[in-house]
Formats: C-alpha cells, sequence, structure tokens
C-alpha cells in the first residue's frame, strides 16, 4: 500500500535547460518506509509538525497573522520576521502531506493560506509584522527582513502546489514576487534584504511558473551583494556576506545561516544561467568551508558573536554555535553543487551533516530542540540564555527559526536522496541509504538496509529500462574497503555499472563500519590531543551519565591503543549502536592541582583504567542536561610522533 | 635630585580604621629611577599621555566639554561615556605630576577643570553627554554609564588632590557626590549604574574627605547588586554582575571589566567597614578566576560576547578577549586584596599581570594600544573590526576606554610596589622589584636590579629605624630555588628577617632565571598538547618573523627536551631577553592535506628540525601585522604521559 504520489515532490527542480550534472527525481518515486530515516519522518509528522502548529499560535506568529488580515486587533509580538516561522511550518506541513495524504492537515494548512490572502495589500506586499510596527515597508531592510519572509513565502507556495497541486498559496506568492519586481532592481530600489533566502526562493518560483522576472530579480539580488551596501551600526559587511561578491568570494565567512542560504541561491542561479564561473566560485568556497571551518559534526559557524563563521580552523567546542538552520542551509546547498556538478563529496556532506549535526537539533522524541549544537559541555559549564544547550533541550526560541526549519527538512527528505542522470547519462544514482523503494529512468528498485547500524545494503531491481543504462552507489569517503558484489569499490567515488538490468537481480553494497578514531588538523586547537570516535556515517558523543560512576568526563583520556567493541542496543535511546573502549582516568596533576599552569615536572596526568562508552552524537541530551564531548584527550595522537 | 615629592601618592588609601594587613607607602617615598618600569613610565610621559590629550580633542571628548560648558554650540560626539575617557586620563596626568611637576601639564589639567566647573548644574550634576542626548538624567542607568562617569571623575579629583594638593576638581566632585547622595539609596533612586567603578570612586573620596555618606553610598551600591534588578534587553544579569550578590558569589563572571571594577570597590568597603564575610567571598571569587579563567598571559574575560568571562577553563587563544581595562582593574583588584590580606599571591599577580597581559596593551613606542589581547594571531586570521588585534595596534578606538586607563597605571605605578606593615609587626614590604629608593617606615633603601632580565636584586640600606624592624621581600611562587644572601628562601611567599638594621648593610636577591616550560590544566583545551615559555616574570611569544624563514608558524612543533637558550638583545625591541630552542616544522598530515579530520594512519605530524625564538609577549605586536603564538605544540606533553 503506497500513500505515496506517483511523482515525488522536490524542493529543487531546475529546468529543462538547466546545466546540471543530476536531477531530482521528479518523475518517479523516492520512498523511506522503514529504518532510521523513516523513524525519523514519522516522529516528525506525529509529533514535531503538530507542536509547531502549537507553537505558532502561543508565541502569536498565527495572532499576527489574524491582526494583519483585520480579523482581530492588537499588535503584533515577536521578532519583525515572525512570519517565517509560519512559511517554514507550512513548507514542512505540504512537503509531509505529500507522503501522509492527510486530509486535516491540508485542511490545516489553508486555514493559513487563507489567512494570508486576506492579509496581502491590494499590490502583493504581505508582511504581518513590519507595517504594524514601523509604519513603512522597507525602510530597514538590513534587519526588516520583509525579502527573508517573501522568500520562506514563495518556498512554502511551491511546496504546496507541487505536493498537493494547491496553488491558492502560490497565486499569493506571486502577488508578492510581482510587487517585488515592480519595487526592487538596479533601476529602482537598490536595497538588499540582510538576511538571504529571496534568492533560491525566486529561481524556484521561476522554476515553478516559467516567469523570467523572477529569476532576473534573483539574480540581481545575487549580483549586488558584495558591495558593503548593506548598513549596519551593529554589524559589519561580512556579517551579510556583503563584503565580497558572491563569484569573487574564496570563503563563506559571517553569519552562516545568511551564508548558507546565499550560496544556495547562487547555485540555483549558476545553473539556470549557465554561469560556470559563478559555479566555480561556490566549488571553491565550499571546499574552503569543508577543510578549514567546519566542525567534525557538520555543524557549521562557529561564533556565538554574529552567528557565525569564525576564522579558519577556529572551531571550539564548547562555544561552537553550530546553528541547527547552518546544518539545514548546508544541506540545501550541498544538494544543488550535488545536482550542479555531480560529485560525490556534496553527497558525502549531506550524509554527514544529516545524521550529526542537523539531527542533534532535535530530541528522539521530536519534541524539544537545539538552536546551538555544541561538541562538548563541561561538569563546569555556566549555562546562559534560551539558546544554551547545556541548559538542555528547550521546546521554542523567542527566536524559533530553527525548529519549522528542522521540519521542512525532516519532511523532504526523500527528495535529498535519489538523482537520474542528466540526459547523456542516464540512469539512477542512490547517494543515501535507506530501505524503501525508488521508481525512477525506467527502475523499479527495492532497498533493504539497517544503515546506519549495519553497511550492508541490498538493492533488488523489480523492474529495469529495456536498454542499457546506469546504476550508481555513492562510495563514502570514510568507506575505505567497501565492496560491491564482493569487489572493492573506491571510496569517495560513485561504484557505477552500465549495463541491460534484469527484474530480479540485486546489488549487495557493503560497507565497512569498524569503528573509526579521527584526528583533526592540529591547526584545529580545540581537537590538539583528543580523538574523535565515529563509525559509519555517524560521529559519536561520549556522554556523563554512560561513564564509570565516580568519573569527571573531563578526567577520562581515551587509550588510542585499544579495541573498541559495538553493542547495539535496542533499549538505548530509541535503539543505538554504543561503542565502547578503554582509557585511563587522570590524576590530579601535581602538588598543588588548584594552579592552572604549572611546569612539567608536576605533571602527571594519567591514572586507573575506565571503560569509556560512547552514543551517537545526534542523540546527545536525550536524557537531562549533563556534561558531554566529542574530542577526547588521548593518549598519542599527533603531538606524540617524535 | 629628586623631583618627586616627599610622600608619596596613592590611588588607595585606607584610613586609620582600616582594617588591613598592609598599608600603602603614604608618609614616604617611592622612586623608580632606572631600568624596565622607568623606561615604561618614561614613554607614558613623553609620548602617552601627550597622544591621549590630542586624541580626546580629536575624538570630541572635550568639545562635548565645552558643549555642556555653554563655550561652544554643538551635539556631544561619542559614546554616551565619553567624558570618563578625559577623566582617566586627568587621572593619569596627575599621577605623573606627582613626579614630573611639570608646570605645563598641570595647568592642562586645570584647565579642564576649569571646562568641568563650568559644565556642572549648580546641584551638582555632571555629565556632557547624557542631558544633551537624552535630555533626561538617570533615565538608562544600565548603559548611560552616569555613575561610572562620576566614579572616575572622583578618582581624578583624589589623585589631583594628593599629587598636586590642589582642590578644585576635589570640590566639583564632592559637589557630585553630595549630589548623589541626595538622589540615591535605599529610601529613594534605587537604580544602579550598569558598569561599577563608583563604588571604590566614593570609599576613596570617603577616605580622602572623611564624609562618611560617601562610604554609606558605595556600601548601598556594592549591598544592592545582585538582586537580577539592573534590565537590559541585550544583557543579562550576569553580564552586570548583578546575578547573585557579591558576599555570596562564588566565581567573577559576566563583563570582565566591570566584575573587576565592582570586586575592587567591594574589597576597599570591607576593609573600611571591617566586613570580614564580604572579604572571605572575594577571596574565593579571586582564588576562582585565578585557577578557572585566567589566561597564562594574566588576560581576563575570554568571549568577544559579552567582553566576558566565559565558563571555568574556557580559554581560547585567539579569540581571547583579555581586555586590557580588564588586566587594569585585576591589578586594583589584587592590590586591595594584598593590602586587606598580606598574602603573597596577589602581589604575584599584580607582578604577572603588569608584565604580560597589561603592558602588551600598549607599544613600545607607547603610541599604539591593544583593546583586546589574544593569545594566538594565525597566518589565517581574518581581522574585523578597529578592536581586532589581527589588524595590528591602534591608536585610538571608538570605544577609547583602555588607552587612558593604561595610562593611569603606568602613571601610579610606583604606588602598586611596597608597603609598610600594619601597625602591629612594621617594617618595609617590597612587592615588586625595580631600580630606585625607598623611603618608608624608618627606612631609606635602595634597589638595584636589571630586573626582569636578570633575577639578582640588591637592596641597600641608608638608613634604618633605630629599633628592631621587619623587612620582606617577595620570593615569586614561579621562583623556586630564590636565594637570599645565598639561603634558600622559598617560593610563593615573603622573606623576612626582623632585626637592627645598620646602614651600610644589603641584602642579595637572587631568583632562578631558567627558561620554564608551562603546561595548562587538561580542561583548558586550547592548550592541549601545547607549551608556553616564560623565564622570570616574562610569558613568552613566538612571532612568525623570527621564526625560520619559509616556514609557517601554525606548523611549528617545540621539543620539549631540548635546551632552551637565553640571550639578551639590546637592539631588539626596546631590550628584550629572547629565548631559543629546538623545535620541528610539521610535514603534510597525510596523502590529502585538505581533509580537516583524518584517520590516525594518515597523521604523520613531523618533519625536520626547526629552531624557534621566543620574545616576551609584552613586546609582541611591534614589527607590523603577523601570526603569533603563546601556547605552542610540543613533542611529549601531558597527553603523552602512559
Amino acid at each position: 500500500m503506497s500513500l505515496c504520489p506517483a511523482s515525488s515532490p522536490s524542493p529543487v527542480l531546475p529546468t529543462e535547460r538547466a546545466e546540471v550534472a543530476l536531477r531530482p527525481v521528479a518523475a518517479g518515486t523516492v520512498r523511506v518506509t522503514e529504518g532510521f530515516w523513516a523513524q525519523r519522518m514519522s516522529t516528525n509528522r506525529q509529533v514535531t509538525l503538530p507542536l509547531g502548529a502549537q507553537q505558532l499560535e502561543s508565541a502569536g506568529n498565527l495572532e499576527n497573522l489574524r491582526i494583519a488580515a483585520g480579523q482581530q486587533e492588537g499588535l503584533p509580538r515577536g521578532p519583525e520576521f515572525a512570519d517565517s516561522d509560519v512559511y517554514k511550518w507550512l513548507e514542512a506541513a505540504a512537503w509531509d502531506y505529500a507522503c501522509s495524504r492527510d486530509a486535516a492537515s491540508l485542511e490545516q494548512q489553508l486555514q493559513i493560506v487563507r489567512l494570508l490572502e486576506a492579509a496581502q495589500k491590494p499590490d502583493g506586499y504581505l508582511n504581518a509584522v513590519i507595517p504594524l510596527r514601523s509604519g513603512q515597508r522597507y525602510q530597514n531592510l538590513p534587519w526588516s527582513h520583509e525579502h527573508y519572509c517573501a522568500g520562506h513565502l514563495i518556498q512554502a507556495a511551491v511546496a504546496l502546489a507541487r505536493s498537493a497541486g494547491r496553488t491558492e498559496l502560490l497565486e499569493i506568492a506571486v502577488g508578492l514576487a510581482d510587487h517585488m519586481v515592480e519595487v526592487f532592481g538596479p533601476e529602482k530600489n537598490r536595497a538588499l534584504d540582510g538576511h538571504p533566502v529571496i534568492e533560491s526562493a525566486l529561481v524556484e518560483l521561476y522554476r515553478e511558473t516559467g516567469t523570467r522576472a523572477y529569476l532576473e530579480l534573483a539574480a540581481w539580488f545575487v549580483q549586488a551583494r558584495g558591495a558593503a551596501t548593506i548598513r549596519s551600526e551593529i554589524a559589519g559587511p561580512s556579517y551579510f556576506s556583503d563584503r565580497v561578491p558572491v563569484r569573487q568570494a574564496q570563503t563563506v565567512e559571517g553569519h552562516a545561516v545568511r551564508a548558507m542560504y546565499l550560496a544556495a541561491g547562487a547555485a540555483d542561479l549558476a545553473v539556470e544561467t549557465g554561469d560556470t564561473e559563478l559555479l566555480v566560485a561556490l566549488e571553491q568556497q565550499y571546499q574552503q568551508m569543508r577543510t578549514t571551518k567546519q566542525y567534525i559534526t557538520g555543524g557549521l559557524g562557529s561564533r556565538w558573536e554574529g552567528e557565525s563563521f569564525g576564522s579558519p580552523y577556529e572551531l571550539p567546542n564548547e562555544r561552537a554555535y553550530a546553528e541547527t538552520c547552518a546544518a539545514v542551509g548546508a544541506v540545501q546547498w550541498a544538494w544543488r553543487m550535488l545536482l550542479a556538478t555531480g560529485k560525490p563529496v556534496y553527497a558525502d556532506q549531506i550524509e554527514h551533516i544529516l545524521f550529526n549535526g542537523f539531527l542533534a537539533g532535535v530530541s528522539l522524541e521530536g519534541d524539544k530542540f537545539f538552536y546551538v549544537n555544541p561538541l562538548q559541555v563541561s561538569s563546569t559549564t555556566q549555562p546562559e540564555g534560551d539558546r544554551d544547550p547545556a541548559a538542555g533541550r528547550n521546546r521554542w526560541f523567542d527566536c524559533a527559526c530553527c525548529p519549522p526549519n528542522l521540519m521542512r527538512m525532516l519532511a523532504s527528505l526523500e527528495s535529498y536522496m535519489v538523482t537520474t542522470g542528466s540526459a547523456e547519462t542516464g540512469g539512477v544514482q542512490l547517494h543515501q541509504y535507506a530501505s524503501g523503494t525508488v521508481e525512477a529512468a525506467g527502475f523499479i528498485l527495492h532497498i533493504r538496509t539497517d544503515y546506519p547500524w549495519s553497511g550492508q545494503v541490498q538493492v533488488s531491481i523489480e523492474a529495469a529500462p529495456d536498454h542499457s543504462a546506469a546504476i550508481s552507489l555513492r562510495i563514502p569517503a570514510w568507506a575505505a574497503g567497501a565492496k560491491v558484489g564482493g569487489q572493492l569499490a573506491a571510496a569517495g567515488q560513485y561504484w557505477t555499472a552500465v549495463r541491460r538490468w534484469r527484474p530480479g537481480q540485486s546489488l549487495q553494497l557493503q560497507l565497512p563500519m569498524r569503528p573509526r578514531l579521527l584526528y583533526a588538523d592540529p591547526r584545529v586547537e580545540a581537537a590538539r590531543g583528543s580523538v574523535a570516535v565515529a563509525r559509519g556515517p555517524l560521529i559519536y558523543a561520549f556522554e556523563s551519565c554512560d561513564q564509570p560512576s565516580g568519573s569527571v568526563l573531563e578526567n577520562l583520556v581515551l587509550d588510542t591503543a585499544a579495541p573498541i567493541t559495538v553493542e547495539h542496543r535496542h533499549d538505548l535511546l530509541g535503539g543505538v549502536s554504543i561503542l565502547q573502549m578503554s582509557g585511563f582516568l587522570q590524576r590530579p596533576r601535581g602538588d598543588d592541582p588548584e594552579e592552572l599552569y604549572t611546569e612539567k615536572a608536576s605533571a602527571s596526568p594519567i591514572g586507573g583504567r575506565a571503560l569509556l562508552t560512547a552514543i551517537p552524537y545526534y542523540a546527545w541530551a536525550n536524557r537531562g542536561p549533563q556534561a558531554m564531548r566529542v574530542w577526547i584527550p588521548a593518549t598519542g595522537g599527533p603531538a606524540d610522533g617524535r
């Protein structure tokens, strides 16, 4: 029984003319039916989306719309960009509807759409907060985020059209976009929104409607950025990704979420306009980000200050920001780069971010969130404010951008897993592994796997095209020693076979799941002398409650020479494979343990043996606030290599 | 020829009734005539103070006063608390006058005093910015800093009275303080200034004038703090040191400068009121700060965000804030704790902060400043904003609190070096070592030393009291193996001899100057696997221009087994002893140097030998912007101690 539509809705649908290496499965179906991600998507549907609707009510976002629609008296509540949370939730509900076909959910969405209809001004402008708060439109675009809100509205509208075939919201979005085309541009109002997202939204609206003016306005917004025209007393051009034009930038910088959204929009633009120079610049920027500014969890943006990227290798653990929204934005960017280039590094990135830095943003129960995703909480951490993860997960935030962002990613997850080849190469590419069915490019494939707990993936062919065609399987860069059908397959590449496939055939992919110790580049000072533990796509974390009783997490040292055992625990944290290994308890360092800095003579670091236990990073902070760490000091290590 | 007065002026003069262990040299003279600090004080006088006067003119601070005095039209420029820079400069000039007796300097000060006379309102209120900017007094004390400005005015007034015997500014200060006594208090306006300093200022004004109402108002301000009454949308109670009452706090937290000034004021209050409970709380807070929140440079406040202390052991190198003002505040607090308790740890702290974190705040030429004092700048650092030290030193800042703060500390440095005993113990205590003369407690002592380059200190007795009396010499905690007259003297304690001294006698102090490798507590992740190099009181730093040509600073590893050589270089950086040692050049880590995280197998860290050179940290950034580091990765180290 399939509740899903014949055609997979997708947030990113390049036009036929777009210069892409790979295409989303638009004329087929990708269904994840069982296992790890199916469970998360189900929780998203049953717990997180309904919770989101409640929170939009209690935090005032929906009330703001009623006020703007003239149905209620009062003043808007929440941040300037409160509307965007509604739109992200709508987008999430719409993508989810593609699978659930839940009529009540659709009706709930359409109720909000009717509110928006009533709130939209005759000229197309739509914002529930700004007119009532400042009286005037577009007076403070660096912070009012009117374009940002419009971008999220457009994305929600596209989602509702593609998943449910309902165009009411699309009409509102078109009205708003037409108004923007009227007002903004090189010969008109040249102001730029402080927070990108409108760029990718306008390209997608162009893809959905064919109206070229939207593409042109997106092109203007991307082109105009980088001339330091966004003025603010409290943030410089870097913060806004406005210091260097996108096509000249060598690195991502400033506010991480803004940088990710801008890059995603620029990638959309590059493929639709055949702008190879822009695409090459984006490849360089992604490479620089991945190799100098990304946490081992996939997290992005190391500074609380300005929610921003820091300098290369500036990756503190406890003060990591690594906003959940930045993980969402990075997956969106990576997906567009994968479509554009076909390079496996982008699919590796999607896997890595989703399983780690992204998924850590929501509790296993789906009812609490992290805004900030650190790599360490110490026993001595003093939490401060509603975003501080040291105080535990939160049901919502004053600035609630992350929860609905997480919802829309989980609801559209199936869209990021499989592609079909461009005209020349054809075939189907499996980028992510999850049990389910793929109908694409003439294939019907059934995938069975217990990934990420097991590295075995079976792909059974129910139907195949009546001509020679390619099946590609991504071999993750971490999977040295992977095999397909018993033959070694190179890691960090696609294993591809082009042949005439027969129904009943199957492929056996075997990814090596031995636990791995990972070391950081020595320039990452926060990881120096330490290791992180990984298995498959998962980065692991040490929570204090799992360590020997009476021990303090910060006093544990991992013995890199000892073996690591794997045990799958169905009873723990919704079912996880835990890793166990031997280490040491550090003794006090010398005569005066109260001294912060001492001469070597007084250091005496290693005490008795201790059994250390690690759980997947994504599952941390589900057993109450406690100490946690990803990087753990280790015997040996790079500093020990005389 | 002595230009200095018979009586040493001192910023902190406890009353006769105050419960202190030690007393400043009020009825004698401390003169630093030659050597390290004499050179800095001379530069302060000849370069920095005149530069400060120019900057106060060009940045508008003095113009603001003329506008307020009705001598000029216009609107005030600069931050709300622009007046405070004038007051700190005045205080600096006044302390300096005690030694220079420069009539032109005094006249320059008195010109400003006459401006202040004209600007003061009939009821005593005085602020050049707030009335013209907001129209109303005391409407936004968390950020207007009206009390903060008043505090600095009072401190300048006390300085001018004590050093020059001129009381014009003191009369203005008394008028303002009387006005504040009228307006603020438990039964009156209960608002608190967001930025402390008024507390210690009012206690000192009480000490100078005997007016008990000032002590009582200071007591109220200290007592009222910690009840989370300071409201701000952009900062929480921790930021303002307003989360926990001072007498209950276990740690310093929040904005570092605010915390230091508050603690200093609380210490003044504790000794004047015999409040032992408060003093014990401050001892605990200082201990906690020193052992969990202080950089090895003495720097304080690890976060750019909120210019604040972070959690214990949160001490990043490159993103260290360690504001110069926090170093000044910490010396002021430590001095008060030294007077109160007589414990050598506080004199050690003063030495350590002055020689390192404090002095790094000004260029060797005395003409450029650091607001922020990091422990590392990488080759890849991207500087941002006028406070970012990666861009080099700055002549002034939009918020220019640090330069005049530094000036007043240097100008009053002689006050922080020597004490006389309280009534019972008597005698004289030498806390800091510099060539010069001390006349105190019946002694005339001549001190000769080339400290900190040499550990030899000779104390010659020209005159002594005609009874048995104590001479105490501080043996720094780092000076294990120190000797006095050839006999071992315990480190971290005072060497004290009580006897009938004769003119012509002398004491030979010998502090061991072997270079030391220092390790941090393993919980300081930024220093893990690394060492810092120290000699005497000086912490050293590695600047890229001193390392082997073609090497990248981040690729150097220190060999902890190799000897360290010392060479004094008269030609370098105003004369410094450099340290040289052997290390290694790191090779690329593996097959793919572009990967940020790799498995151990690919790590291959150590390449050829390299000669590493370190200079004193205080002297860094005097040869143009370049990479620098205090902590350097090292072979061996705590993580290697199986």
